[in-house]
């Protein structure tokens, strides 16, 4: 079976905040959107960003509200764009949980959330390569 | 900026439980693993399972126990799979949230709890390409 994901959905109590959100923070623009729901096509699979109860409904169970243990990562090409992004992502409407500084693994990694609470690593990880289209390998 | 996500992790209350989820549900195999984290290489990004109490620290704050506003979708290449694989998470650890039948936007899917919890949608929609590397993209 393919080691595959096709989509990552995030729950979200105003589609119209969260748009702006990518849109402002990340430099995002969906490729698909609706009254329920906004498309990004990712790096070989696709982001959801799911108006809350329809989300629910489609789910068949009514999610928490709040932090779950759940991070998502975007990792940027010098250590020296983290401090700067997360900047950026709080004036769109996030939220610092934690600054930037560099974890026991090495690199440099801070963790803003966004509108709806989700977490978002920004993070450098000298190690791992990442190619033209997005897509990220793992290395030690 | 690209449109780019390194890492999906998600927290774990017992790596081993997880790592057996995983193997015995999808047949994935991780890449790297230690006492507190398991990689696996996926289709142009990386999922990491983290133990919790480490991820806590990691990100700075305690998340939330049980479902978040948030899914994973695996995607197979015909519906005749979606039930065969939710059956097979179930036996492995997983409990069904949703069964599978056919959403109003089309395909056939259904949603599986993991160990920990998180929402995993097993889901057949024929107007998304996946390659052979898993690279999927979105579709009408």
């Amino acid at each position: 079976m393919q080691q595959q994901i096709a989509v990552i959905t995030l729950g979200s109590a105003d589609l119209a905040r969260s748009q702006k959100f990518f849109a402002e923070g990340f430099g995002w623009q969906p490729v698909f959107q609706n009254e329920h729901i906004l498309f990004y096509q990712m790096n070989g699979f696709v982001l959801g960003i799911f108006q809350r109860e329809a989300m629910a409904e489609d789910m068949g169970q009514t999610p928490q509200a709040g932090p779950a243990a759940m991070a998502l990562a975007h990792n940027v090409a010098t250590e020296a764009e983290v401090a700067p992004l997360m900047e950026r992502l709080v004036r769109a409407g996030g939220r610092v949980l934690r600054p930037a500084d560099a974890p026991p693994h090495g690199g440099f990694r801070g963790y803003v959330a966004d509108p709806d609470g989700h977490a978002w690593e920004i993070a450098w990880n000298p190690a791992w390569q990442i190619d033209a289209e997005g897509h990220v390998t793992f290395g030690l």
